[in-house]
């Protein structure tokens, strides 16, 4: 089985750096050990190794496809969802109280990478049947959740988010999807949605969407949308699954990400589907985005998860594939070395390496702030994880997604021609990567969140919160030796942020809101760039006491090259940001030409 | 049909940027007159229409199958071959004496463009015909010439060149297909060609492979390397095509590119292929590097081509997608904007724009430059525009290629998810463009031509010839108002690019050639910055005066973006290659763990 993730890395980065075992010191989660994260760990990889990864590759040569109204998926999946269903995968993050294993987000996380690293098609089928059924176990009646989350854990029923319509993808104000109210407290449901992974397949026996949609006379824009559970099938009083209505009206052929099926779906177009508000009406939104930080987390770890996989399949043939000779000895008679040997390789490699440990260090840590602001023993410091989480969600999202592409794209590089060629796996996780900077919001509304929400939070205060987590591990690193010129550097370029960042909100008031947020991706960008940094850092702190020396030097140099090839990037951003000339605003529809 | 390029933008290039008009002047193109070039444009244009572009999708959704030995290709790919034969454009750019038409390089590519946009796959066959028949025209004998040149023009026979093999990609020194020579002056070929382009398939009746191979006894490394055509079928006495023992092994399926069947050749697997020699024995490689600024010229246009597809299909895609509202009038009872009206929107198209446009123009200068090599009536003008060709050909070939990926990325992002589909041509163009890094010479490999040999041409003087290029341009730009600050920029980003390209030549005697090639690529981004910014800047001072005004402004527009946007990062590559940590010469290979 050839390598995907690194168990070793994945270690350092839970317990040396993020120091994830001491969690269970907590009351929240002393039904844990150490020894039971590390079980889960192997036990995730074992799966992968086992029912995932022999399978990644036929799956994106087998798409799904629309037969006679149903999808039919790759048989294998079947048996992946079945044994997330048994092992407790699916509700492993869940409260005790409420089936799971109350396990903490940041380990929950770790496997969802190995997951998604293995076989990222596969990996999403449960993952988004967890999603679906926390909403419901946090925002619906007892009722409810006594019917579709038991047989949601166990892997029995599908579980979807149904929020993009037709006319509705970025701007979810406008989803038209109607909601009748019935005489007997439930609705009728009309509408269309479309892009809905794991909308509709023969895996399961039941799909459970979490639909968005509008009650009839309910106000126009976001106040009015709300949150329905709409199953595929109803559950007669026999317990039999009888159609609810929900037609599968189309399959999505994708790029990339192909062993999922993408499904438009159409509710009501016999005015027979039967939805149940989840939670109060007029509600929808904002219950949706209370789950959202996760869904974005995932997202992320999805593309460091294939990004992963990239780097290690490139990695290895650049050990094993010879070609050319060291640059200072082009003697013919001598064998071709190894292309590692070359430098530009080796800078392609590195390339991956720094963009792969600061993310996967990044996603972590956002998953870490998810499980302090529930440990959290007061007020204040349930607000600032809470308000950690929330700032750097959006980079956590979004800087992965993008670099996705690129650290893919380099992978392909490697390989060269091979890497062309759908006979090696690279050029699948560069299609794959694609995807990400798409779903679960684009890159530029992401920017539009940071900059026009989230820095402004709580009056700057989740701002003020990241900076002082930024200087905290600035103050560690300050007493490891040969590391002055990187911090001084680092310190240099947090100032930048810190000064940019007011120079921008001070924008609204001098020019206008749009004018102020025309750069959002860049500075999006840069707190992404900045964000690696300090996880890189972290980790450089973290690694000086470890045994292994390949090891040790592996994350020195990862973090010398983020340094000295993206991190100067903060400057050049910081430099357009300060500029007033909008020139995005400014140009027109007409001068394209 | 919708718009794959802009005819407006590349008469304004040819005509008002590069005066590709004058050329008629010079004696050697004097048959023709601009209304002729004009009329090959829009004859290229209506073919492109008609036989190219309503096949794109259907090629990529079929690719080609190896049945029984033979590939088969997508039936329409016949009648556009018969056309380009019919209609001259395989044998345009030859000399009228040997059945072309004289003519210019400029125009020749510029019509290339046109194909390659259209269907990228499709306009390959032809391109590869010219690039072997120019092979033959130029080095191999009457006899050889008068049987295999006709057939080629008339797009009968199709044409390749067979370089790679398994243990021979970017290392052709090792390349070990072997020829003996036989008693009439033919050759025995034996050896395993990889990765040919159109090496096999049923649109024509033969295939001509102009193949390297090392004759028997020959000197090891590239001097021992010789150019041979190996026809897949001999002809007989009577003119009857028969088999030559070259055996099509495999076909390769591809991530993109998927229109056009790249196979792996097995010649002489029964000892019965027959290769005639070009020119004399053991210059097979020089010969080869003759026409490879032509072929990676082509590349180039291939990327460009690739880009103006995507940029124009998300261009229409933006004016008509309505989604969200302004970003300071969320009334959610107005009807949605298009999207085009999004600020970060209008940054992702000035992105592709400012990219194409300066690709474009950088490509159709370096074949203006082939053009007045030819035209050049003294050796001292003649060995000008040769260096000055050769000084570019690998930022020209590269940096368009490392610049589609980003490009055709940025065109599937403004889709959004209908981007990510089938359903829409971006992702086709996202696949495509991944090859043009990779083939043709890795971006890798262009960074140590450029660096290690390029710069240092004539002791310097192709560098000090590129210099008063850019001196030239930003001289006569200096009278237009308003522009200033970009050229004050641009100045000052030249004189980055003279002193470290002083400082890194230097490195030689300081350290050795590996040190001071490690960040070869990335002085090959530098270079392709800055020549960009130089193109942009020659369309800024052309376009002053022209009529349209939405088309001048989206010039000044696409100008200021990229001085903006990317120029800066100049500043950030050359900080980094002033640096001698030799990160990537140190790093080892059992650290990357």
């Amino acid at each position: 089985m050839e390598k995907y993730i690194s168990l070793q890395n994945l270690e350092f980065l839970l317990y040396d750096v993020h120091q994830a075992h001491l969690l269970t010191q907590n009351k929240l989660f002393s039904n844990h050990t150490k020894q039971d994260f590390d079980l889960m760990l192997s036990s995730a990889l074992e799966m992968g190794d086992r029912l995932m990864r022999p399978y990644n590759r036929i799956m994106d040569a087998n798409e799904p496809q629309l037969v006679d109204g149903k999808i039919i998926v790759h048989e294998k999946i079947k048996d992946f969802i079945k044994a997330c269903g048994e092992g407790g995968w699916i509700s492993a993050h869940f409260p005790e109280k409420d089936g799971g294993m109350q396990l903490p987000a940041i380990i929950n996380n770790a496997c969802g990478y190995i997951f998604n690293a293995a076989n990222y098609s596969m990996s999403i089928f449960p993952f988004l049947t967890a999603g679906a059924a926390n909403l419901i176990n946090t925002f619906a009646n007892e009722t409810l959740k006594n019917i579709y989350l038991p047989k949601m854990f166990s892997g029995e029923w599908q579980g979807t988010m149904a929020l993009t319509e037709p006319d509705a993808g970025s701007s979810l104000s406008d989803i038209s999807t109607m909601a009748i109210p019935l005489e007997d407290g439930k609705y009728q449901i009309k509408g269309q949605k479309i892009y809905i992974s794991a909308g509709d397949h023969n895996a399961c026996e039941n799909v459970i969407h979490l639909l968005l949609a509008r009650i009839k006379d309910a106000p126009a824009g976001v106040k009015g949308i709300s949150l329905f559970i709409v199953p595929q099938k109803k559950i007669t009083e026999n317990e039999e699954l009888v159609s609810n209505d929900v037609i599968t009206a189309g399959i999505f052929h994708k790029m990339g990400y192909k062993g999922a099926p993408i499904a438009h779906l159409s509710f009501g177009s016999n005015d027979n589907c039967i939805g149940y508000l989840v939670g109060e009406e007029h509600k929808g939104l904002s219950y949706m985005f209370q789950m959202m930080n996760e869904a974005r987390i995932g997202v992320g770890m999805n593309a460091v998860g294939i990004a992963s996989a990239a780097y290690y399949d490139s990695l290895k043939y650049a050990k094993e594939r010879p070609q050319g000779r060291k640059i200072e000895n082009k003697d013919i008679a001598q064998k071709q070395v190894n292309i590692i040997e070359h430098a530009d390789v080796k800078r392609m490699l590195l390339f991956q390496k720094s963009i792969i440990d600061g993310s996967l260090g990044l996603l972590l840590q956002c998953a870490l702030y998810a499980d302090k602001e529930k440990t959290a023993t007061n007020s204040e410091e349930k607000e600032k994880y809470a308000l950690l989480l929330d700032f750097l969600t959006p980079v956590a999202k979004s800087y992965p997604s993008e670099m996705g592409i690129l650290t893919t794209s380099t992978a392909v590089q490697i390989l060269g021609g091979a890497g062309y060629c759908r006979d090696f796996n690279v050029e699948q996780y560069f299609r794959e990567s694609r995807i990400h900077p798409i779903h679960e919001g684009t890159t530029g509304i992401h920017g539009i969140d940071l900059l026009g929400r989230k820095v402004n939070l709580k009056n700057g205060k989740a701002f003020k919160y990241f900076l002082r987590e930024l200087y905290d591990t600035i103050n560690a690193a300050e007493n490891i030796e040969l590391l002055e010129i990187q911090i001084d550097e680092i310190s240099r370029n947090v100032y930048m942020f810190s000064s940019i960042t007011k120079e921008l909100l001070d924008k609204i008031e001098k020019y206008d809101i749009e004018k102020m947020l025309s750069d959002a991706t860049l500075y999006l960008e840069l707190v992404g760039i900045l964000a690696i940094s300090w996880q890189l850092l972290k980790q450089f702190v973290a690694v000086q006491n470890h045994q292994d020396e390949n090891f040790k030097q592996g994350k020195i140099f990862a973090f010398h090259y983020y340094c000295e090839y993206e991190l100067p990037k903060i400057q050049l951003i910081r430099n357009r940001l300060e500029k007033n000339d909008f020139l995005t605003v400014k140009m027109k529809e007409e001068y394209f030409l």
